[in-house]
C-alpha cells in the first residue's frame, strides 16, 4: 500500500470498504481504473452519487423507487387487491425474478427483533394497516423470511390483521425444489412433513 | 436487473465493468452502497475522480507519481547509480514490496511485441538512454518479465547498452522459492538447470 502515491492509496482504501473486496482485489480494481479511459471512472463516480440522490422509498409500498410512487405501485396491470408483505427490497426483487406473482408489495423494512430493539413501531406496519383501510384488499400474503424474526413478524401480523375481512396467507415452506433430502436440515424436514398435503 | 429503478441499474452496470466483478457481485455492491451512509458513496466517487486527475507518470522514471517527480526519484536515501528497468508500474511495486532493492527504477511502459506493433519507439527506451547519458549510472538491472516479450526486450536493451561502460545485469530466473519441483513447468526447470551454480 505504502508504495503507491496517496491518491491511489485513497482509492484502494475506498474500494476495500465494499463487502467482499479485500485489499488485493481493491488494488487490482484501482489499477484497472488507472488504465481505463477517464470516462469509465467518471461514469462510475456519477452513478454512485446519482443513485444515492435519486433512489428513495415508494410512499405506498416502501420499495426502492425513483419517484414518489414506484413503477410497480403505479402499474395498472398488477393486481392491487393482492399485497405481498416482505422484509426487505431484496426479498421483493427475488419474488419478482421468480415471475410467480402479479400483485403488489409492502416492504416492512425489517422484521421484529426485540433483541435488536426493533418493535412494531420501527417497521412499516402502521402504513400497511392504513393501506388496508383505504384501498380494496382481498388477500395479504405474509412472505417474511423463515428465520425466527421473520416467523414472529408473520405471527404478529396474522394476529393484528385477523379482525379485517381479508384472507391472510403465508408462503409455503418445506424442502427446496431440486433439493436432496439428505442435505435438508431437520427443522425444514419437520416443517415439510407437518405441512404434507394430499396429491 | 429490470426489477430495479434505472439509477440502480446504471450503478450495477458500472460496477460490472470492473474486472472480476460479475452481475451478481455488482448487484451486491450496489445494494451495499444503497444502505451505506451517503459519505461512503461520496468518498468512493471523489477518490475515483481524484486519482484519474492527480496521478501522472514521473518525468524521470515514468512510474506512478502525484507530482512532476515521484517520491522514489526524489528520495536522496536511494542509490541513484542503480537503475532497475521494469515493464509496468505494478512490477516496480512488486519489487518494492520485496524490500530487496535500494536503487531507482525505469518503467518502460510495456515490452517489445512486434505482433502488437510495439517497437522500441513505443517504449521509454530513448528516455533511459538519456538518463544514462546525463546522470552517473553504475549498473542497469534488466527486470523485464520472463515472457517472450520481456526476454526479447531485455536482449534488445543489453544489445544497445553494451557500448556504455555500465554493468548490465538480468534478474535470476529459476524454480520459485517454496516451489515443489513436480509442479514447476519444463521451461523454468531447464532454465534452473542451465543456470546452476556452485554452493
Amino acid at each position: 500500500m505504502n508504495y503507491y502515491p496517496e491518491p491511489i492509496r485513497r482509492l484502494i482504501r475506498s474500494f476495500s470498504k465494499l463487502p467482499g473486496i479485500g485489499e488485493k482485489t481493491a488494488e487490482r480494481l484501482t489499477m484497472h481504473v488507472l488504465k481505463a479511459p477517464r470516462a469509465e471512472a467518471e461514469h462510475l463516480a456519477r452513478h454512485l452519487i446519482d443513485m444515492k440522490e435519486k433512489i428513495r422509498l415508494c410512499s405506498v409500498c416502501f420499495g426502492l423507487s425513483e419517484g414518489e410512487i414506484c413503477a410497480l405501485c403505479g402499474d395498472p396491470g398488477r393486481d392491487h387487491t393482492l399485497i405481498c408483505v416482505v422484509e426487505q427490497p431484496a426479498d421483493m426483487i427475488a419474488i419478482e425474478k421468480s415471475g410467480a406473482y402479479r400483485g403488489v408489495y409492502h416492504i416492512l423494512q425489517g422484521a421484529l427483533s426485540p433483541i435488536d430493539g426493533i418493535g412494531p413501531d420501527n417497521l412499516r406496519i402502521a402504513e400497511l394497516l392504513q393501506r388496508i383501510r383505504t384501498q380494496q384488499v382481498a388477500e395479504i400474503i405474509l412472505a417474511t423470511s423463515t428465520s425466527v424474526e421473520g416467523e414472529s413478524t408473520a405471527a404478529y401480523l396474522k394476529e393484528i390483521l385477523q379482525g379485517a375481512s381479508i384472507q391472510i396467507t403465508r408462503i409455503a415452506s418445506g424442502v427446496p425444489m431440486g433439493g436432496d433430502l439428505k442435505y435438508v436440515d431437520q427443522v425444514t424436514l419437520k416443517r415439510a412433513m407437518d405441512s404434507r398435503h394430499a396429491i
